[in-house]
């Protein structure tokens, strides 16, 4: 019987640069991880009844026969795709294998609250499943509970964070099929760099940015054909900006790394020149958008820099947020981009992965939010 | 005394693809000649009279003692650069030059007339200069008149076109000091490649484009001094650019040799994506303006591709105007673009170099803007 109560949160992500090249063989993007929207996942004292033994591990595929029979069980449709039909099967499953490897679960309430936006390529997914995964190998003590009394958060060891990556990316690969790992490593972490899961633990600068959602779907799959067309198309063209929005990555993470954790605005400069070649770029591989020229158009009227993060083709757009940009230019920014038809959230980038809080240094709007669960 | 009258035309030129990449060592450009748009030169019998015997030779550079004598003689100021006084100096010494190596060129009135503006960056000059060497040229003899009874246009052998060019370039450095010679060889033979000056004498499709003067100023020194610039502080992410504006050149190149003299649309596609990727790319390496942008979004809302053309900062814009455009939709973009302060021309490029014509060959046009002169 576990009878403590754990609120975690992990954080989403979003791609500052390298989306597209890291899928035609380049090996850097830099996904710093997002704050302010976390998913928060409470475990308190209460009843679960899993309880089929079966061939779990974390280094192994979750199976077809394992889903169908976790469906069957859930009363989830064969072909169903619902973020909570999907959410209610990876909380199965991992719920299950954890207890197979590790010894039982305890009997565990699940609350679940996210102020990432589903399905606009925020990781939200990822984050869900990093706190998941935390929360019941904390619960069955496969790892520590790091928060000491009087402690606001703790974070695990590197060792925990490993143990908790896997864990999180079978959610993933329960959730997505075939996912890269890039999202769960993020929500973990934080910052991400590089097509191999190699890792930038160190401090990142805190950056203010305004995350905007065009609402215009796409589909990350037709854009990454479309990619790799042009690519087959024109390869002398093509190849070298690939080679051109990988050096843009270096020189970020470059820049990330000589900056102060609050830095000044004398740093902006570069990393808004740095947004607005590789914006340039993207147009150039296909996968912009006239609803993200218009989002850079809009930011631009306000001196403000802009780029599409993830697939593009629509989705959504990062604005770098300077320093002592005054709440005027900036109120008047998001009122332009609402009149638009697209919704913004303001938050930073270069936060910590998952984090284990007391309850006492939650925030109004969070207990408000659990409260009303 | 010569008794004939002699009317002659060479074209302007555009820019395709390339520039700034031909500067910062990139082997490629396309520069396209601009037909419609031509320098016309009619030297009938008549005086001059500059007969000062001295070194000249088409390989060697006016001096500047030379230069100092004839702007005495013709009482231009030391500094002047207006377009006129020019004009009139470059007249003075090729004349002087071409007498003193070929014998004297007879007493001859010069009277031309020009559809290109000056200083936009279309090899106003150049055109002129190559008019003005043939012109002397056939007039001392020093090459043939290859115009035979009853035809209406002529053009000269390829080495009499060599001997036209280098006395055009030696008319250019009178003008422009240190020129790279490439608006003389478009302006003598038609389309040119490369930055050595190797010359695509073959056909080249002649294609319909829409010339837009944004009429905003720009240096071209400050703005090659700033792609030096970025070059130098992101070389891993600027080099590839250049690499593929390269590219660019030798794709569109490609596709211009393989198309027919008449294009059918089915060739444009690919010729609109080049000038949309080369558009990034300028924008990239720091040549783009807010004018640019823009006139491509105005063409862009009546489905029409564009990029700038020459230095960038401003100047000039290139719009590729499709086979079966309708009347309706070519108007309202050229209403669109006028009614931003933009002046715009329709021309052809693909267009030969220097030609003789006829006079009875002359449009109407072309006749009355000589009558009023």
């Amino acid at each position: 019987m576990w009878e403590r109560s754990l609120v975690l949160s992990a954080p989403g992500k979003v791609i500052l640069h390298g989306e597209h090249a890291v899928v035609h063989g380049k090996v850097r993007s830099l996904l710093p991880p997002v704050e302010g929207l976390r998913s928060g996942s409470p475990a308190p004292d209460a009843a679960s009844a899993l309880r089929t033994r079966s061939d779990f591990d974390e280094s192994k595929s979750p199976s077809v026969e394992q889903l169908h029979t976790l469906k069957e069980f859930a009363g989830i449709a064969a072909g169903a795709s619902a973020p909570e039909s999907l959410a209610t099967l990876a909380f199965l499953y991992m719920c299950l294998a954890i207890s197979a490897k590790y010894g039982d679960v305890p009997n565990v309430d699940i609350l679940v609250w996210s102020e990432l936006p589903t399905g606009a390529g925020l990781g939200s997914s990822a984050a869900y499943a990093v706190c998941l995964a935390a929360a019941l190998l904390t619960a069955c003590r496969a790892i520590s509970c790091p928060l000491k009394e009087g402690e606001s958060t703790a974070r695990w060891t590197e060792e925990e964070l490993t143990l908790i990556n896997s864990w999180a990316f079978q959610g993933e690969r329960v959730i997505h099929g075939n996912p890269s790992g890039v999202d769960n490593a993020v929500g973990t972490w934080g910052m991400y760099v590089g097509k191999e899961v190699s890792l930038v633990t160190s401090r990142v600068p805190m950056l203010r940015i305004l995350l905007t959602n065009t609402k215009v779907p796409r589909s990350t799959k037709v854009l990454v054909a479309g990619v790799k067309e042009k690519i087959l198309k024109f390869p002398a063209i093509m190849n070298p900006v690939l080679d051109s929005i990988d050096a843009i990555s270096q020189e970020c993470q470059s820049v990330l790394e000589a900056m102060p954790a609050n830095p000044s605005p004398e740093y902006y400069p570069v990393l808004e020149e740095l947004f607005d070649i590789n914006q340039h770029h993207l147009n150039v591989i296909g996968v912009g958008h006239p609803s993200l020229d218009m989002l850079c158009r809009v930011t631009a009227s306000h001196g403000l820099h802009s780029k599409l993060t993830g697939a593009g083709g629509g989705g959504c757009g990062i604005t770098l947020l300077r320093p002592g940009l005054e709440a005027e230019g900036y109120d008047a920014t998001k009122r332009d981009l609402c009149a638009c038809g697209f919704e913004c959230w303001e938050t930073n980038i270069g936060a910590p992965g998952v984090t284990l809080h007391s309850s006492s240094s939650l925030n109004a709007e969070v207990l408000h939010a659990l409260s009303e669960s």
